[in-house]
């Protein structure tokens, strides 16, 4: 047995060296994949959907360009969105530019400085983001990013819409159950304010809470004033219904900016209406840039967040014009692998020619929204997208449609 | 007068040495841009149309990532593609990667090892391709690419389908005169063949032929055999109606390829039917990686090509499986620009509010396709690209639609 083992072993690795010292041309980087047909299709069909859901609230579409100068792309954003960046040379400047990680600076950008209105501007947007690293072993490293924002409203009315927005686009996308867990930077920024010791480990304090990870937070905490280090490690416990509000204001410090936060999550709470909402007060996904209220979507079979989003008032101060600004955003090729496989698709099979009344016939059926594939002499096939169940065929001078067995 | 011309000057250079030392951070980089919505808007309604019509002619959607290792992105490809294409560093293999210039190889590299089928596999794409240096002083370093392509058939039946549905993709997008100018890079090959001194000079002899510069043309020829050199020279004025093959035939040395070209082209006539139908023998955009027919979709008011298509045979063989291919593409942000500007779309405004009969009032008229925008308290106004001609008022406790003056 422990010989076959061996052998079987030895066969592997040997294979392995072959491999990749013959490593062949077309194998994709890691992370980087392809879509094929059907998948591509329902991508296609879900961004659609939501895009026209944005429209229908009034949110209208721009589009940023994949690169622009690190100055612009990385401005107001942290040091990890930074190394998520790829960057390249731009060889008519000689600068450095970035390839976009991530789209909400960038329609930040467009609303401070190319639409520059004073009114409230609802926006919408949808493409591909690149990353340096992927966020988990198997997740992809080009996300297909979808989103909507409001400028210049700093009333919890924006964070409302937006929170039914995302719901509403998890709704019609197929999601029957969806968890909305509401948080708000506000109560950490609040308690490491209070504390210079803290204040400096904000970054490793924001890992470590969104990991809920109490040991690490045990060993960190203990240099802190007592009343912060309480708070710190009470924080993971704060997470379920909108009774933890009641707890918080009981265990947590009386901090303005405290008492402020989870005001205006009870507000949220109330207006947010018959969804199912939890609150996290360690759920800080998004941190980065963000300034308020912040909120996540989970969905039954996926532990991670779905969609984000929250308040991030201060993206637009970097380009010289601070406008309230709150939204949310998706990756459209996880929800779509969420969602069941689509059916191939009927068509009717047409055979080749150019034959006038056999061209006005497949033209006619296509415009009455037919699929009509002409095959090409030879090759009578399907399509392996599409099931031919009928076919075109001349009778008596006529072309017309047979059923298929 | 001239003092003040001087001081104006002045100033004029004042404020451009100040506008470049503080360059603004929201400055994009050369040929890079946003797209603002009303014209986001028509570049998407576009794009929706044409994958429609792909679609309908049975072509399966496939998405091609934007980045690979450039072993793949630019196998078979020339020397600008390679130029053209950005690279950087994969910081998990350490190995080079290209951002997409061009995703023709992409999608044959699909069709060659990840669908692996033997039949006629028909496949389309729509994304954004980045290039390193613009195409021209104003042209888009970032086009919107589109494209079909059909695998798998050598005859000119998978050329005259994909010339039908690149016309057909202009006539949907509104342009009724359209031009196709057709090509065959067999003429220039076979010219090549039989002249070593001018197979030295092919990319210099391609470069000067699209640019029908013929005062380079004729100091580069003299080297070569009288025969080549007449037929270089004459190429440039093999333009015009079917008639031109005729001409051809009697002006151009009788070696196989050429022969085989032109009856090529002269059944592609044929099979083009009502078509605008021009020869150009000298219209070899696309050369690199194109190995039979070509052609250029021309209309009013651009004078370069707007679409481009033609035979690749040979770019599957560098995966290590030749597969006959023909297809077409596009760049949607041009040819969006050359469509009229949309209207403003006419929306309902809707107070803010939570009453349960205001919500289900305005999701009844999204639903029946109505824009409605609920205004945030403090901010009733219009968005730019929609016009609220009739607001959601309470009337007797019902809410009902009023028009707006």
């Amino acid at each position: 047995m422990l010989f076959w083992q061996c052998i079987v072993e030895l066969f592997h690795f040997t294979f392995l060296i072959h491999f990749v010292s013959a490593m062949p041309n077309w194998l994709l980087p890691e992370n980087i994949a392809d879509v094929l047909p059907s998948e591509a299709r329902k991508i296609e069909e879900l961004r659609r959907a939501i895009l026209d859901n944005f429209h229908l609230y009034g949110y209208e579409l721009v589009m940023p360009p994949m690169l622009e100068y690190v100055e612009s792309l990385l401005a107001g954003t942290g040091a990890d969105m930074d190394l998520r960046t790829f960057k390249l040379i731009d060889q008519l400047s000689g600068r450095t530019m970035g390839i976009r990680a991530d789209m909400t600076t960038q329609v930040a950008r467009i609303d401070a400085h190319l639409l520059n209105r004073n009114s409230v501007t609802r926006l919408c947007y949808s493409g591909s983001v690149l990353q340096t690293r992927p966020n988990g072993l198997h997740a992809t490293r080009e996300p297909l990013q979808i989103g909507a924002e409001i400028y210049g409203h700093a009333g919890l009315e924006a964070d409302a819409e937006i929170q039914e927005l995302a719901l509403s686009t998890l709704s019609l996308a197929g999601f029957s159950q969806v968890r909305m867990d509401l948080c708000h930077v506000g109560v950490l920024r609040a308690l490491l304010e209070s504390d210079p010791n803290a204040q400096r480990d904000e970054a490793a304090l924001y890992t470590a809470l969104r990991a809920k990870d109490v040991p690490t937070l045990e060993v960190m905490t203990a240099v802190y004033a007592p009343v912060t280090r309480a708070a710190l490690l009470v924080l993971p416990t704060l997470y379920g219904n909108a009774d933890v509000l009641q707890r918080a204001r009981a265990v947590l410090p009386a901090l303005t900016g405290i008492t402020k936060a989870l005001d205006e999550l009870a507000i949220l709470v109330g207006l947010a209406g018959k969804a199912d909402v939890t609150i996290d007060l360690a759920d800080l996904g998004g941190y980065q840039y963000e300034s308020g209220t912040m909120f996540a979507l989970y969905v039954p079979g996926l532990p991670n967040a779905v969609a984000r989003g929250g308040r991030y008032d201060h993206v637009g101060e970097t380009f010289g014009r601070a406008r309230p600004a709150t939204g949310f955003s998706l990756d459209l090729r996880e929800l779509s692998r969420l969602l069941p496989v689509a059916g191939r698709k009927c068509a009717i099979h047409a055979p080749w020619g150019r034959d006038a009344a056999l061209k006005e016939k497949i033209i006619a059926l296509r415009q009455a929204g037919e699929i009509v594939i002409q095959s090409l002499p030879g090759s009578e096939n399907d399509q392996d997208e599409f099931e031919c169940d009928r076919v075109l065929v001349l009778e008596n001078g006529n072309w017309i449609l047979k059923n298929l067995g």
